[in-house]
């Protein structure tokens, strides 16, 4: 397979990691539909550890066995499949080179009483089972985001060293930040920020709202007026604090809405520059057929061709 | 021995695990009266640890020495015999490959005032002992379950690299549960869930009831009419929850109760799909030959006999 | 020295152990006047660390030398000597051969206002040191106590490993616990108990009373009718929960009483199957004629004598 | 380049360091417009983590792009250029050998809720990227100070060992002081004191106020009659602090204020004896060419040249 | 240089110490004008960590440069200087061989509000630098008084087995004393009995009081007649608590006293049979000439002179 331009480009952002690293990149932005156009979709399925298996899966039944994830993300031409150890390790020797995998390595769930995660998986485990990335979350703005920050440092530097790449989900929670903050523009900047800054290369965040939350923040985007007032122009806003954007950056879906909903937010991050999406809920808890349908739809957003 | 075809098949769902792994996987699987069925029966003796020694044995006093519930669970024809360190090296010698052994690696006692345990064995040790797997128990919900998670992750790792087996007693309590809601039919299936998302080979619950304890997940079962009328339909959807049966998924017994409830229990585990029964007190409380034939009863319902 | 068959029947029991432990254990077992009877008598100093060196040594000033207690082990014939490291580095070469040595590697002191210990010696200080066994104590009940459990977990397999010996001091405090609790028979079982699973070879606790503290243990106590009238019921009570007399069990002298009193608890201990007596204040306190002639009187109690 | 006899006298007082440390320190010091003077400037941009990417580059969108202070610094003629992990790695290949970076290990964020920083960056991460030292800032005064100190303190015997100079950033927060008392004459004196008995290389604090915080200080300044009525002065006493001018202590810019201001600070720090400046906002949030400009000003006073 | 038997009967009492640790003993006592008297006086130099560079060296500033305390110890011919790292880098290589060193390697500050001090160097740290010894502060009754003890445990394992010696400060503070307890007589005793027990080979304690701080040992004290009513029994009997005199104990000078107290204070140590004096501030807070005739009368009262 011949690298594209477009991805050449990509990759050479990423100016200090080794060949390694480079290459399982490569993989992900080469792989799919959308292989070599330098957009990415991502299916995540970590919501049977965050929200329990029933919450998760019972609106689609089949979702509850881990192969089926695997088939979908291969079926739909996704650009990499991303999930905690035990779905990874139940699906891996199946579907072994059939697409690019991320081992969710720290996950939180729905008894939990603390803004934090429990790490559970290693860079050890992403390298046994063929997985081209390891997943971290942080909490920027929780009692333990340092910790949480000391442990992807930890990991990162474990993961370079083996040729891996990084994925940062970075959701600023907890400490002054209200629900509505979670959300806003200059946070959602900051929480991009802040993954690039602690070496990720491929960045997590939620789309922003055109909320803004820190007092010293908000002076600085009326005094410059920064433009938040659509959702293109809050991508770009996020791409920009995401190094200019020398790294790529995907966007979550969120809590389910309605296709139009989907696809117009999905127009927003084309249009914005940002580098793609990773879709769990909205895609996994439909029928299979309705699942492959809208991704095909939003396939064909990111090409341009809808 | 050969190994049947449905173990092997149990054993196909392993397929990131090493051979060493799904070598001990096949001998707790081809152990004993059930050994080729894929249905199981251990026996664990950590109460001792748990609830003292009195309580735990004056009931049955030659159950106070170890070499007992060695020649226990080699007479019933069980399928596996798992303690604390204590109790493994008083007996691993005398019975080396009598019965497969799983080394309990932590602990917690009745002077406890934290949801929290011990670690009390090593991967180690287990190797040292002759044991088949190490076991461990997480408490879901508690403020400690983060830590318990890391900790078997660790363990699990180490494990796994060296060809043991996994096993973790997923018991949820404290934080925002009920203590019905620790048996609650979602809060159990989320339970074995996590488990085997923590990659653990086998998972051990309790067998839930119809109670549903989380408002957001009490809420999909009522819209998706998941049916937790009664136990087999309980059990079914718990290994739903285990990777849609691709893990071993076996249950306890619980506090000391008649004979007719507890063969009904089992026979609802059975008829629901599950892979076995883990019985302790029920078990080593009563006099030997009261136990063995109570055992031979269970076993004879995992048959398919009674 | 030709290993005498009840010191190898206890030998026995350390089936797991490899023969370098066992080569300390019988080192121990088979040391002074008591030697191959398989019972013993250690001498502990470690209340210079406890209570302050004046509390300790100011009724008998020569004992503030640490080569004293040395002496007073060996021109007595005991099993062995128990003593923190600066007091073992202070004679261990002087004394090199002359008695069995047990490294006390955490310590307590009465400034302390939190229900712990400090580590203060190591496997390696155990070794370099010629010791034949480490001694450690942990106190169940006390919201240190799984972390006290994780040290001596880690201590224990790493001097199993080096072929040392491990001795636990099993002392309940704290927690749910009441003063009179620490000493109730239950709770001394149960302590007993612990130690055993922890993997202890040489358990000591304090002799039990005849309080029953835990409500569900007093209930089975009370059922069964365990007897627990006398010390003599009591000690074999306590060497039943240590895996049925599996394990040695010594227990120790308590605060100062006078010479009857001291005989007779000891003759209980015999009576009902203990291993001896670890006793340190009540003798290291005498002027040194009048322990060696106490001792001497233990001795021909265990023995059978007086 | 041959070493000046100013550099090599600074060097010769950094007596225990090996040939790697000393190189490290000359590459710096000889480096830009003041290579050989024995004075430097120096470029931090830490403020993307510490404020947040908007606040610090809005007012400069081109600063948004790590290249662009690694451009800024070499264009500028500056000593060294020090940014956390992130913003190294991409711009470690395209400006290899260009200018001395300093990779910043630890960081903070306006989020944050407790005065501490996370670990982000490792000796290890510093050497695979080519850069001259580690950054590391401490708090003293903070709940978290001891847990900073040791954190630098293992890092730099690390840096250390590995050739690496270490820069200490120490910033008095928390604990007894108030807000002035973070830039007190003797709080300030101090920082820099401890920040060279904890072995730095290169000491940043902040330029002090005529503030005298800590009682006992206060009445030995007032005692010893320590002139602090201007700032010549106190950096005299800021270096004399620092191992009576035996170690290299460069002074931040703070918050932004007119050029006059900056000017007249520099003309404080260089008269004082000073070794140089560390100055950020003030630079990258001004145009490059005003910024250019006011480094070239800056640079001459150095000099002497204004 | 021939050890003199007086040293030799010294070091015959570490007899579990290694040549190298011996040798680094020897070292010290043979150094000085009280070399091979078994005497010994020690400059420390951390008072610039604990109570800030102004309040430390303003008295007499030639004592802000690291150099001037080295060249004090030798020029007044002292047994050994001790200081924190920064101190001992900087001179480490003008002073090579000059006079044994000891590495403080941890320190506390006047703006901590916690009984508790940072780790701030290394046993490779005083490898690399030549140090005969380390240095460590522990605070009995502090609440973090066992994480102190498990520190110095861990570095006292070390720096033994590369052949240093261990020097330990033994503060009583916190928990149950009041400040005039800190120097009771019976928590100075206590103080270094504790310090022997961790194995320290030489122990700092300041000189005690006739106050008797603990309800028990009071008892003790007074039923046990013990006199403490001058310095010299005071003396004594801290020698007795340690180890009956097989341990080097040192005594600190305090607050500054006008000179006939201080002689009299080193008269009193003196005829108590103390090893000697470490004497920071009263030393080098007076002008330099006054400071060596002081050291040169307490030198004088050691040698039994005056």
């Amino acid at each position: 397979m011949k690298v594209t331009q477009r991805v050449k480009k990509i990759l050479a952002n990423y100016e200090s990691d080794n060949p390694g690293t480079k290459a399982n990149l490569a993989r992900i932005l080469m792989h799919g539909r959308l292989g070599g156009t330098g957009r990415l979709v991502i299916l995540p399925v970590d919501q049977g550890f965050e929200h329990g298996p029933a919450r998760s899966f019972a609106p689609n039944p089949p979702a509850y066995d881990p192969h089926y994830h695997f088939q979908l993300a291969v079926d739909a031409g996704l650009s990499a499949y991303a999930a905690p150890l035990g779905m990874i390790e139940a699906g891996a020797d199946s579907f072994a080179g059939a697409v690019p995998t991320i081992l969710k390595v720290n996950s939180s769930n729905s008894l939990a009483t603390e803004k934090d995660q429990a790490i559970t998986g290693s860079v050890n485990d992403a390298l046994r089972l063929g997985c081209s990335a390891i997943g971290f979350t942080i909490y920027p703005g929780s009692e333990y985001q340092f910790q949480m920050m000391e442990e992807i440092r930890e990991l990162s530097e474990e993961a370079k060293a083996a040729g891996l790449a990084v994925v940062v989900w970075s959701y600023p929670r907890g400490g002054p930040l209200s629900k509505e903050g979670e959300t806003a523009m200059d946070v959602c900047g900051y929480a991009a920020q802040m993954a690039a800054l602690l070496g990720a290369h491929i960045i997590k965040v939620k789309p922003p709202t055109d909320h803004l939350e820190q007092k010293e923040a908000k002076a600085v985007y009326e005094k410059q007026k920064i433009d938040v007032s659509d959702m293109a122009k809050r991508i770009a806003h996020v791409m920009q604090c995401s190094f200019n954007g020398r790294r790529i950056v995907v966007f979550s879906g969120g809590a389910a809405k309605d296709l139009d909903g989907i696809y117009n937010e999905i127009r927003g991050i084309r249009d914005g520059g940002g580098s793609g999406s990773i879709i769990g809920r909205n895609t996994f808890q439909r029928p299979r057929e309705d699942a492959l349908a809208m991704l095909d739809q939003i396939i064909k957003i990111y090409q341009g061709k809808a």
